[in-house]
């Protein structure tokens, strides 16, 4: 089935220790758009500046997604501008210019307003919000979140949580929301504010699955170098949805298996700038990795 | 078949966020020993002072350790005290008094000279080395290590490591001894350092063996409420060992299933202040914990 994915597109500006390159195809939306679309056709929805190059526009087409929700704005487009310390671990985030996803506010479509899976990648969770308010036939919902929006948008983001299916958030959002530092412990808690699902992304350490059956523990690929993380969780998140909505059958064993698949997705992010390395494999190349993994994790 | 298990035996004051415990049962003789003795056999080498509780002794008898190799000198028994941080991440030590072990260089009998699975247990390279060349029958040797030994003995650990079958270490002291924060690119220098085996503990994200078959992720099994990890590293070599020593079939196979063994083990080590919780479990409060382990990671 298809794929509804919301969040910001936008150009990345990323320095590392090892390179500097200004102005890549970024933001939550696309990294995850393009992820999903391995697997299912997926539908983008978000807004670019008249500063958009082409050749982005022409990078999302290769890959099949639907671009009708995909507006073209007058003004610059979001840019975000970040480096990296030695070991990629630590970024430091050094401009940002929201240009025109400052007042933007999504309108779907009536295809896209009947999609039944639904991914809101991570963007302001008031914008997540206003997605959900016009989808009307909505299966499995979603939504990714990050640090800053509980640092200045806790509420709508607390209102949104109940509106969601699933949230995906990384080890330290997840101590800082329920403020716990232990994540076994701060999933009860944050499955009391509302989401059935919950996935913790603990990057090179793998993920966690908290379902009503109980935990799942979901292993990294292991990477012998990372030449930058940045879009790595809207990787995981976006080869996540994409998969579970081609699946068919039970959704807890579809879940387990859909984290597997984005869990090597974002591994293919992590090997080249922005999405130089995901816009370059094929789908065969993230089957022939979790074949790998599963031979990993075997006892 | 039996192991031997060398390393220190100590008494331990543990100050934690919640509580302070004086004098415990420690060392990692004493962990790895009574987490093997749930699987197998097993030998301790060590030396004690003459302030060594009869009741340590009698808790290691409980265990149905063997104590021929283990040595009451005259002195003070081996004592560290040491304070965990909130997250119970960051130890800090408070005070070292070496005692009995100074000066400790251990005396194999007949009996335990023909061991032939045999645990260096984290102690100094030169003590670990000085077994070895006692051993006339080893089958499958392991040491353990830890930062100290990388500071203050780096070249007898060097030493060590061409004489061993399998090296355990952390993720942080594996970055130290080849220098590589990677884990996935440290371990193949690791391993041209000697050992044909080398197991990375990363805590509670689990451990990765790396063998000739190549990788295997280990994952740790999940705890809501950490109480003291002192001895957790020592508790998983030694179940891990003890298992082990007991299988029969392919050694590949035989490694994974016992990390997996000795990784829940080292989940109740964490569980209680030194030794308290592991001397209360039985061997089937381990089995049922694997058995949860090996389904939270199906997919």
């Amino acid at each position: 089935m298809s794929l509804l994915v919301v969040g910001t597109t936008a150009l990345d500006s990323i320095k590392t220790p090892y390179a500097e390159n200004p102005r890549l195809l970024g933001g939550s939306a696309s990294h995850a758009a393009i992820a999903a679309s391995f697997f299912t056709k997926t539908h983008l929805v978000g807004a670019v500046g008249d500063d958009f190059p082409r050749k982005y526009i022409n990078l999302y087409r290769k890959h099949g997604l639907c671009l009708e929700g995909l507006e073209q704005l007058s003004g610059q487009t979001f840019h975000w501008s970040g480096e990296y310390e030695v070991n990629m671990n630590n970024r430091r985030t050094l401009d940002t210019v929201l240009g025109v996803i400052e007042s933007y506010s999504p309108t779907l479509n009536a295809s896209n307003a009947k999609l039944p899976y639904v991914l809101l990648a991570n963007i302001a969770p008031d914008v997540q919000g206003r997605v959900l308010d016009q989808m009307s036939r909505a299966k499995f919902i979603v939504a990714d979140t990050m640090d800053l929006w509980l640092n200045i948008a806790r509420d709508p983001l607390l209102k949104l949580l109940k509106r969601i299916d699933c949230l995906v958030l990384n080890d330290s959002e997840a101590a800082q929301l329920v403020e716990e530092d232990n994540v076994i412990a701060a999933i009860p808690r944050i499955h009391k504010l509302g989401p059935k699902y919950v996935i913790v992304k603990k990057g090179e350490h793998g993920s966690i699955l908290s379902s009503p059956k109980g935990l799942f523990i979901a292993p990294a690929y292991p990477l012998k170098k990372v030449i930058d993380p940045t879009g790595a969780g809207d990787s995981f998140v976006g080869g996540l949805m994409g998969y579970l909505a081609s699946s068919k059958g039970g959704l807890e064993k579809n879940l387990r298996a859909s984290i597997v698949q984005g869990s090597v997705t974002a591994s293919f992010c992590c090997e080249g700038f922005g999405l130089q390395k995901t816009t370059r494999i094929k789908k065969s190349d993230i089957t022939k990795r979790v074949r790998e993994l599963t031979r990993m994790v075997a006892w």
